[in-house]
């Protein structure tokens, strides 16, 4: 293993510390999120108002932040929610779902990066175009490769000083002067909703755990997102098998198997 | 079969074209309704804020609204994608879940039906009580037969020169001239939250595909949620289980299968 | 059995009446407790807006509100619908979600408080500070045992007039004067969202078919939870399909079954 702290590590620790993960997502994927959140071991929490969404911020170990059914009032408990993670020095992830798609998506996406988000996840298309490439997404899917995304994610990590994670059928993910490519995972992932929405809260799970390592975090988090990803597809038969055997996986894997199946290497 | 266009050219051309679908549902049906977009390889985008309901709306193959937990704010994204779709000769579907229900609703319900839905899908006391008849429906589950909702749906296609969809144990579709009657399904169906809403959503997608003939558009989706759900039911204990077999079927069913066991008549 | 009136009597009446139910629940929640009300045989309707909610609560057997995912038009919502659950002799239910965690929660529990819930459900950390005791909730998660919110479910019960059921690893339920402890379930329970958030809108349908008896109807749909939840841990391998088994176990579960192994004793 390459990584200075294995996977196996964060894992450890996550069900140690079960970390309460403040997680302001999308309508779509509060379910499956929070499953995946309980099924590794953590303890999510879903708050949004801004009347409360900065209070309850400072109570969690991390914040995760996804615009995917964006309107203008959880845009003000994004970013009080933001303010006080950084505030307060707690981890927080951006996902910004489809942010190309309208002006409303874009010029919010723009606010919260100019909050600092520790970590940026996204699919090839959304990070491509943040970094102002040429694009070819439709809606909330990727319509790039992620090979094609390595360039823009390392100049976004540059640029906001952010851990940038590229996932999809393969993934990326790089700190600017790091990065690692992760194989794995299912062709059933992008046919169960919100997974990739999800995957972002689990970032959040494992940065909570060591809040100075975001970037192995992040890496632990993916490659266990895509470990579980490959044991659950082994015995499916289609998106609905998939989706609840991908939660048993998850609440089944344990270190070694984390470890050994993982497949990380430099990118 | 006695369609000019049968299912499985809908179901073809859907899984080549995968068009997206811009969906205004209730929070009930957003996580189910995007797993069978998903799952039958349709993509799926939750986007309802007025400040770009509007905007994606042009993005999009079809437009669904649906007004399951309406609220003020909501209504307002609703009206915007609508006359988005209009404006840009989109078919848009109109679910007006339990409109009797309460005086928010129906003054709803009233205005969307004004901004002129392509297609309308219903229970059979939804159609009965739009059409202003006398209908038995309590909170959103019907309490009247599709036989006794064969009138009115008439009676609203011609009103409103839309498709009309009359859901349930068996399935009734006319856009005034032509009418089907579609057998299938499983009683299971009814005992999973938001699978009538789901419907809603592909029938969108598959109106996508073929924006001028929305009429044989509806009919192939119906069509094919009932085979899926015949198929789910083979093997199904409840309605836990029915869930997830469901989406594996809509994953699985192919273009022969679904000609070969859609069971549609003239009505 | 111990009680006057069995748990197979509400679960006989639930499925002949049908009630409808009035959830206002969390975003979370949405799915899951609308696929237990139907699994087990209720209607459920989710109803949230300041518009209709006290209009709608008018119409159902029951109405639950749930805090969860709160924000201020959602609670004016709640404030109309516990009005009209009160005005029109309805009995309502109160979950309130992770309330000690910041001031705007406090203050919503504080104004729902004084509406007069029939029934109030909660882990044993929010029950216990409720009652204004020293508690050890994290987030969502409750810290403490049941038993140790014993007291301070006593000290709301006399204090509110109300039904309190603590629920957990075992479950505690009382009027304040009569008392009872129910074991079952599994511990997967926890491990899946928002179960604790579905039992609450159960024992809404519960107390929707006898209204007269809150206490029974508490103890019965509890009962039904946590044998359900024992009959599905048996085949389940993780959360993922301990999700689905459960809710084919609640759609499965008979009378005789139910009283048999529901372990329901003084406390």
């Amino acid at each position: 293993m390459l990584l200075q702290i294995p996977p196996s590590t964060f894992l450890k620790e996550l069900r140690e510390q079960i970390p309460l993960v403040h997680c302001i997502t999308n309508y779509v994927a509060m379910d499956i999120a929070a499953n995946v959140l309980l099924a590794v071991g953590a303890s999510p929490a879903m708050v949004h108002a801004e009347e409360e969404a900065g209070e309850f911020a400072k109570l969690a170990g991390a914040i995760t932040i996804n615009i995917g059914t964006l309107s203008s009032g959880w845009l003000r408990g994004m970013e009080a929610a933001a303010i006080a993670a950084t505030q307060s020095g707690k981890p927080w992830v951006l996902d910004p779902v489809a942010h190309y798609a309208t002006a409303f998506r874009r010029d919010a996406t723009e606010l919260l990066l100019k909050l600092g988000p520790t970590i940026i996840r996204g699919n090839a298309s959304e990070i491509i175009a943040l970094a102002g490439g040429a694009f070819r997404g439709k809606g909330v899917d990727t319509g790039d490769d992620v090979e094609h995304a390595k360039h823009s994610a390392r100049l976004l990590a540059d640029r906001h000083g952010a851990v940038v994670a590229v996932t999809g059928a393969v993934d990326f993910i790089t700190d600017g002067k790091r990065a690692f490519r992760i194989e794995g995972g299912s062709v059933l992932m992008p046919r169960v909703t919100a997974l990739g929405c999800s995957l972002t809260c689990l970032v959040g799970a494992f940065a909570a755990v060591r809040p100075g390592a975001p970037f192995e975090a992040t890496v632990a988090a993916v490659a266990t997102f895509a470990v579980a990803g490959e044991l659950a597809a082994d015995k499916s038969e289609g998106p609905g098998s998939f989706s609840w055997r991908f939660l048993d996986a998850l609440g089944a894997i344990d270190g070694p198997c984390l470890d050994h199946r993982a497949r990380v290497t430099t990118a």
